[in-house]
C-alpha cells in the first residue's frame, strides 16, 4: 500500500480503483480471524461489532457513492447508518450488538456486491468528480474503521475470562538486543509563528485531508521543549508503583473522580500481576522499553504532572512532526499490532517515534481551526459536530494503516477513553 | 415425550436414560434454527443467550452429576455457573452476551461429550440413587431453560428492526371455524380447607416436584368465583382502547410508575398498528379469541381492577386445577409456539385452558410454604433464595414442555416482567 | 391519651373533638425541638421534611373535611398532596426538601387556622357523619405521620457529621437492674383455623381500622412455634461478629445484592466502633438486652436463617397478638423514643413485647385480604395501591402513638427499608 | 466599592482592611433577604446552600489566613471545605443541603468572630505579606461565591411552584425609551500577534489576578469579525420560534443529546407562555432588547451556527476587551440583578456591553496558558485541576461585583451549565 500514488491525482485515475480494492480487501482480511460470534459482539456502547464495521463501511459507499436505494437492502439503512442525522433514522448505537441478522455471511456478500458495482462504476467512468471525491473519502473513512475494528475486538475478547487471542500467530512482542529505551532527552524550540493544518481538500492542489484539519493556518507556538521519545512502560510502571493512582493532587478533578468511580489502578489491559498485558495476541509479558499505551487522557495528564512536565499542545506536536517522515510501527506491517520498542537510534535533534506505535494525547481540546468549514451536505456531520468534550491525539498507532495518517491528522476521543492505543509524550515550558 | 413413564419410577430404570436423552435432544433441536450469531446474543440482563442455555444445562450435569472437574474445560465453570454461590465464582449475568468463545460448535460438542458420559454412567449403573435424583432434577432444570431459550430469543429477534422469525415455518396462528372465545362464565366455590402443594421429593412415593412446591399442606381457600377461561386478546384490546394505560387509579402504585417510566401503552410485542403481534414466527395478525399474553403482573392486575375483578390466589388456582388433566397447548406440539384460541367447548362446571397457552399471573407473592425446606447442599440455592419481590404464575405456556408442568408447579417472576408468555384469568370475591 | 374513649362512639360526640385536639397538638409538639432549618430538610426520597408532615396532615383535613378550596392557600394543594392522584397534581416527592416557602411559621399558622375551623365545625355540628368519619381517619393518618416525622428527622440528623440530637434531654437508654433479656423460649401452637383482620369500618359496630385490615376473615394457621421475645442487640451482634454480612447463603438473592451494592455491614445507625448506636438523643451505648432495630427485611430474614428459624407470617403473629393487651414502649411515654429492654418478666405461656419497642418484620407480602375493598372515592388510594413489593410489619414501635396500633394493624415497607424502628421475632416450623 | 484602590498596593495598607470589610459585609447583605429555610436549600448537586456559601467563605479565612485550628469549630472543617484535598476530608458536595446544623444564626455568628480576628490581625500587623496575599485572594474568592449565592438561590426558588422572589422590591426590568437594541454591526480585525492574560500575581508590580489568567503571553489572533453587541432575547426568541431546538444539524452532538434527554425547548427560566422569564424579582415580562441569558454553551453554539456565525475565542474576546473600560450592569448597582437593554449608544468602532449583564460563552476550552503554574501549596487546587471538560466565559454579569472582573478574567463552566447568567456574542471568520 505504501506504493500508492499521492493523493492529488487519486480521484482521477486507475489509482483510485487500486486504492479502493486494497482498502476494502484489507478490512475483510482483518475480520478473517473472527468467527461469526466474534464479529457479532459489542462489549460497550462506545465500541461496535466487527460485523457492523464491515456493514457500515459498505453502507457508506452504497449510500453516498452509488446513491441507489436498491443498493441497500430493506431496513439496512437504519441498521448501518452511524450518526448521519441527515441520512435518516438510526438503530441506537448501544444496541448494535443485538443485530444477529443480517449474518456475517450476508454482510460479506453485500460487501462483494457493492464492491463490484463501485469498481464497475469507476472503471466505466460513471462517477463524476464529486462522487469520486466521496469515494476517496470513503476509503479513508474505512481505514478509521479498520483501526476501530481492532481496538473494539481487543476489548471484547478481553471481557471474556478465557482471554482468547484475536490472532494467536502474532509474533511475540520482543525487543531486539540493544533496543532498550534511551534516556529521555529534551528538544527545545523558541517561540515562532508556524503554519499547521492542511489545505482544504478537495480544492485544487490539496492532498486528501479531513475537513477538521483545515484550513492551513498560522499559529504562534511558544517556546517549549518536547521529549525525544514517548513515555515507556517502565516509566509508567514507576508512576504506578509510587502511588500515582492514589495521589489526588496529581489528577484533574474529573480524572480523580474517574479513578475512584472506576477503581482504576493501572492502564487498561495491564494484568494485576504487574508483569503482563493483554494484546491482540493474548496475554504477553510487557516490554518495559515499549511505549505505554491504553491510557486515558486523565492518566496521561497525571503522569505528566507527576513527571514535572505537561502534555504538548497539538500545535507544538505538529510543528515538530512537520519535519519528520511518516514512518513507524503501523498496522500494515502486521508484525505485532502492538507497540514495540524502537529498533534504531533516533536522530539527535528530532523527536523519534512520532508516528505509529501509540497515539499521543495532546493537551488541546478538539476545536475548529480558525476558518473551519465542514464539508457540504450530509458529510458535514463527519467531524464538526463532535468538537465538544474531546481532546486531540496525534501520530497514529500500531493499529493505524500507514497511509492513513499524516502530520496534520487529528484524532479525538473523550478524556476517559482508554481502549485505543493511546499513550503520551512529555513537553514542558522553558524554565 | 408424552409416553414417558410417571416420575416415581424414573430414577431407577431405563426410563431415566430415555428421559435424559429426549430432554437433551430437544434442547439441541430448539437451538437448531439459530445461527451462531443468534445463539450469541443477549438482549437484556434478564435474558441469556441460547448458547449459554445450551452450555449451562450441560454444566449442571457435569458439575452435579459427573462431579468430575475434568468434565468442565478450564474456566468454563466460571462462565456457565448461573447463580450457585456455593459452586464458585460466576461471570456477571448481564455480560453473558459477550462470550463469543467457546463457540456454539464447541458448546454443542461439549454437550455430546457430557451426554455420552452421563448415558454411559446411567447404563453401567455408575450413579448412586442420590446422583440419579440430581440427574432427574437436571432434566427438569433443562426444561425450564428450554422455555427461557424460546422467550429469550423471541425478545432478541424482536429487538432487531428486521424482525426476523425464529421459525418462519411455524403455522400461521389461526383459530378454527367456530372457535370463538366463549362468553365469560364464573365458577364458584364455597370456603374450604384444601390440600395444595406436593409431597417432598425424593421422599418415598413422591413424584418429582421442586422443593418450592413442598410440602403438601392444608390451606383455607375462601369462597370465591373464577373465570372459566383466560382473558382474551379482544378483551385486553378493549382495556387498551378505553384508556386503561392512561388511568392511574387502575394501577398499583409501582405499576403506574412503570407505565410512565417505560412508556407502556400495550402488551409487549403488540404492534402499534393495533392489529399485529410479534411471534416466534414473526409479525402476525393477532387472534382476538386467543388468550392475551406478554403481560406484566402490573398489567394483569390493572386489567382485573378495570374488569371489577381480581387475580386469583395460587391456592384458589391450584384448588381448581387439582381436578383437571394437564392438557393444553404446550411446546411439544410445536404447532404454534404461541397461544391459540381453544378448539373444543369446555366442560360446563370446570375452568378451561388452565394448562398451556399462557402462564397465569396470580395475586400471590412467591413465598415459602409452611414447613418449606430447601434441597440440601448447593442445590438448595435453586429456588429458595428467590422468594422475594416476585409473584407466582401457574399453569405453563405454549413454550413449556408438556411433562414439565403440574397442578402444584410454581413459576415466579418480578411484577414488571413481560417477556414470558404470561396472561391472566379473572377471579372475584362473593358479592 | 390512653383515656380516650374507644373508637365506635368516636365519630359522634365530644370525644372526637378531644381526639382531634390532642392528635393535632402532639404533632406540633413533636416538631417543637426542630429549627426551621431542621424542619426543612429531606435526607432521602423516601423521607419527608418535618414541615411537610405538618403541612400535609393539615392539607388532609382542609381538603377532605373542610372541602373548601379557600381553606388551602393558592398552589399549596400541589405542594402538600402526597399521592392522591384523584386530588390533582403533586409536587414530586423527592423534591419536597426544596420547598423553603411556605415557611415553618406559615405552616404552623395554617395549622391553627384549619384547626379552628375544624373544631368549630365539630362543635357546631356542621359535619355530617361521613365527614366525621373522614375526620377520624385523618387523626389516624396524622398519627402515622407523627411516627414518620420522628424516623425521618432521625435519618436527617444522622446524615450530618455533627450528629446533632433531636432531643438532648432524652433519658439515657438504660435497662433497670435485673432486666437482662431472658433466654429465648419457644411457644407452640397446633394447626387451627382462626379469624384475623378487622370488621369493615365504618360499618355499624366496627371500631376504627384501615381498609387494609378488613374484612375480618378466617385463615388456616399451621402448627408452628414463636419466640417469646424479639431478637436482641446482643444476639444480632453475634450474627455480625460471626460473619453474617459476609455469607451469601444466608441471604435472599435480592438481599445479598443490597448488602454488596450498599456496603451494609451492620444495622443502620450502629456505629462502626461496635458499641454505640445513633438515637433521637444522639450517639448512645447500645443496650445488649434491648430489641434490635433498624433492620431491613433482608437482614431480619438472614438473621432468622442463620438462627435456624424463620420470620412469622402475619397470621401467626396476629393469632398470638389477639390474646395480648396493647401495652409496651410507645411514643407517648416519651421516656426514650428508643427500644428498651423489658422491665417485667413476661407471662410463661404468651409472647412478650409484641407491641411497641420495634416493629416486627413478618414473612408475609403486603396483599389484600380475601374480600378486601378499598375505601370509596379518593381515599381509596390510601392503602390498596401500595399492595406490591412490600412486606407486612406488626406491633408498632417506640415511635408509634399507643392508641394508633392494634392486633390487626398492618404496617408495610419495601424489603430494603431500614430507617423505621424495625426488628424481628423468630418463628419456626414443627420439627 | 468602585473607589477601592487598585490592587497592587492592596496587600499593604488600610485599603486591605477596607476591602475585607466591604466584601464580607456585602455577602451578609446578600443573604439578608433569605429565611433560614431559604439559606438551607440545595436544589441540585452543582449548587450550594446560601448558608454554605456564608460558612465556606469564612472557613477560607479561618483556615488559610488565621491558620488557627481553634478558629474552626469541631467538625466544621469537614463541612465547609469545598474541594481542597490537601486540607482534609470533605462532606460530599451533593449533600450540602442536608446540613441543618450549624444554624444560619451560628454561621453568621462565626462570620463575625472570624471577621473580628482577621480585622484585628490586619490592624495590628500580625499577618506577614504572604498571609495578606492569601487574604486578598480570599476576598476575590468570596466575590465569586457572592455571584454563586445569587445564581444558586435563583435556581432554588424557581424549583418551588410558588415561584417566590428573592427580592420582591427589585425594580421592574424596564428599558428606557429609545433603548431598543441596535441592528447588529460587525467589527473586523486583521491577523495580529497580541498579548493576553495577566502578569503572575503576587509578583512585584502585578495587580491581583487568578493563577489561571497567567502568565501574560503572546498569541496569534487570526483575522475575524465580532458583533458589536450581545445576542438579544428577541433574536433568541426567533431561533426558538424557527425550530432551533428541533433541528439536530444545528447542534454539537453532545448538545443534541442534552436537548433530547433534558427536553430543552427554550432557555432556562423562560416561561412556556413565551413572554415571561423568572428573575430574582420573580416572574417578569422578558425585555426583547436585553441580552439573552441562562444559556448553556450548547445553546449558544447552536444559535451561532443558525446565525451563520460562531462563538469568539477567548483570545479574540480579550483582544477587543483590552481597549474597553470595565463598565456595565454589575451586581453592585443592585438596580436589577438581571440583564438590561443598553442605555447608551455604543462607540462606533468598539464592541459594547462586553462587561456585566451576561457572561459570554467563548469557543475556547478552559486550558492552561503556556507557562501556567498553579499557586503553591493547597491553594494550587483553586483553579488548575478544573481544566478539563469546561469552556471559558468572559466579561462578568449582572450578578458579578464590579471590581471582581477584568479583561483577562476567565470564568469556566461545563457546556451543559445554564444556571449562570450566561449569554453570547457572535463572531465570524472573514469571508
Amino acid at each position: 500500500m505504501s506504493s500508492l500514488p499521492a493523493s492529488p491525482s487519486m480521484v482521477d485515475g486507475a489509482s483510485l480503483v487500486a486504492r479502493y480494492r486494497q482498502v476494502r480487501a484489507r478490512t475483510t482480511r482483518l475480520a478473517a480471524p473472527l468467527s461469526a460470534e466474534d464479529a457479532q459482539v459489542q462489549s460497550m456502547p462506545e465500541a461496535s461489532p466487527a460485523k457492523w464495521h464491515l456493514a457500515h463501511t459498505t453502507w457508506f459507499f452504497a449510500r453516498f457513492v452509488l446513491e441507489d436505494p436498491a443498493a441497500v437492502p430493506d431496513c439496512w439503512d437504519v441498521l448501518f447508518n452511524s450518526y448521519y442525522v441527515g441520512a435518516g433514522e438510526r438503530h441506537p448505537r448501544p444496541r448494535r450488538g443485538l443485530l444477529t441478522r443480517p449474518s456475517l455471511e450476508e454482510v460479506l456478500g453485500w460487501r462483494e456486491a457493492v464492491d463490484a458495482r463501485v469498481v464497475r462504476g469507476l472503471e466505466t467512468g460513471a462517477f463524476d468528480p464529486a462522487r469520486r471525491q466521496v469515494l476517496l473519502l470513503g476509503t479513508h473513512h474505512e481505514q478509521q474503521h479498520q483501526e476501530l475494528l481492532l481496538t473494539d475486538i481487543k476489548h471484547a475478547l478481553w471481557c471474556n475470562p478465557l482471554a482468547p487471542s484475536y490472532r494467536p500467530d502474532l509474533a511475540a512482542v520482543a525487543h531486539a538486543p540493544g533496543a532498550a529505551a534511551q534516556a529521555l532527552r529534551w528538544l527545545s524550540r523558541d517561540e515562532a509563528v508556524v503554519e499547521i493544518g492542511a489545505a482544504r481538500w478537495p480544492d485544487a492542489g490539496a492532498g486528501f485531508a479531513y475537513d477538521n484539519e483545515t484550513p492551513r493556518h498560522r499559529v504562534l507556538v511558544p517556546a517549549h521543549a518536547i521529549a525525544h521519545r514517548p513515555v515507556t512502560n517502565a516509566e509508567f510502571a514507576t508512576f504506578v508503583a509510587e502511588g500515582g493512582y492514589a495521589t489526588p493532587t496529581l489528577w484533574l478533578s474529573d480524572g480523580w473522580d474517574h479513578v475512584q468511580r472506576e477503581g482504576w489502578r493501572r492502564p487498561l489491559y495491564w494484568h494485576e500481576d504487574g508483569a503482563r498485558e493483554f494484546t491482540l495476541g493474548g496475554w504477553r509479558e510487557r516490554d518495559p522499553h515499549a511505549p505505554v499505551c491504553h491510557l486515558s487522557h486523565y492518566e496521561a495528564d497525571a503522569f505528566a504532572r507527576w513527571a514535572g512536565a505537561r502534555l504538548p499542545t497539538e500545535a507544538e506536536w505538529e510543528a515538530w512532526a512537520a519535519g519528520v517522515d511518516v514512518e513507524g510501527n503501523f498496522a500494515d506491517d502486521d508484525a505485532s499490532l502492538h507497540p514495540v520498542a524502537p529498533r534504531d537510534a533516533p536522530a539527535a535533534d528530532m523527536p523519534a517515534d512520532l508516528f505509529g506505535n501509540a497515539w499521543e494525547w495532546t493537551g488541546s481540546a478538539y476545536a475548529p481551526y480558525p476558518g473551519f468549514r465542514p464539508l457540504p451536505g450530509v458529510l458535514g456531520e463527519y467531524n464538526g459536530k463532535f468538537m465538544s468534550g474531546q481532546l486531540v491525539l496525534r501520530g497514529g498507532s500500531c493499529a493505524t494503516p500507514r497511509d492513513h495518517v499524516r502530520a496534520s491528522y487529528r484524532n479525538f476521543f473523550p478524556p476517559h477513553a482508554r481502549w485505543q492505543f493511546s499513550g503520551l509524550r512529555l513537553a514542558r515550558d522553558p524554565d
